[in-house]
């Protein structure tokens, strides 16, 4: 089991409320919505994926990272590697 | 009629996809997937979201400020200076 | 004379503070200091640095690409797709 | 002695060449250069900069981080949610 799995349900409300997001912005553009409220809509949902993000990372730091920590300084090397590599991607996105 | 109009298909598929990618995000929590993917598909959907909104963003500089240009500085000056607000919460989230 | 020419000093100003904000993080660095509080200080110079391209860009929009759309359509998409080019490349940075 | 102590001489050779990057965009700005060749030279400096946050933040994880988790999930927690709190940062810088 992943660290995440013990807060599964906090992140299954936060991706449902995030789906909502992106259908009220479908909902927004199909009404022709001026493009500078669908923006400030975009920008919401994008904080809240990032919200999300950041929520996952800090279990998985917490679980992942800090368990393999115990287990030795090579695997613990690999995992924060791996951990950086997604974090990097997350800034860029 | 706001510029993004001509395109809404275009932006209609481009979200549904988005709302896909959230979707698949909800799988891969219920499926107790590895963070590290998790956070993976998190920056795919935020880089989709992304260019959502800079597609969004030419066709308002190119319809609605160009033409706000068109009738005099001081109506330019009031929608540029929008656009640059919602770029900045873009920029920001 | 381009568009950001008048706000020059202002411009400057703004460079030479963030300039002071980099010399400052070599400081930290060669003093060994705590790396959040490192990273807080790199987050304040990105942020600094976002301010500044956003005031550029906001009068980049007031004058080049508004000054193209009173020139006509086609002068004005390139100047937009030129601007949304740069917005792009800010936004993943 | 941080974790980023060892890698220092790396760390201060990019912060130089940063403080070389916002240098030239001050030439730039005082020599008229093209708004759109400032914002792409600002979009430099920024990614610069993200790559140094990235960089440290790395060796922070594998040193601080890590080594508090050796020493309890208390102790490690606390860690985690500092480095979290300043990815946060980052992330919306």
């Amino acid at each position: 089991m992943h660290g995440y799995a013990v807060d599964k349900q906090d992140h299954l409300r936060r991706l449902r409320r995030i789906e909502g997001q992106v259908r009220g912005l479908q909902r927004m553009v199909e009404e022709d919505k001026y493009c500078i409220d669908v923006l400030t809509q975009v920008s919401a949902a994008t904080s809240a994926l990032r919200s999300f993000a950041l929520s996952l990372l800090q279990q998985h730091l917490a679980h992942c990272v800090a368990e393999a920590a115990t287990k030795g300084s090579a695997e613990a090397d690999a995992k924060v590697k791996e951990a950086t590599d997604a974090i990097a991607r997350l800034v860029r996105s």
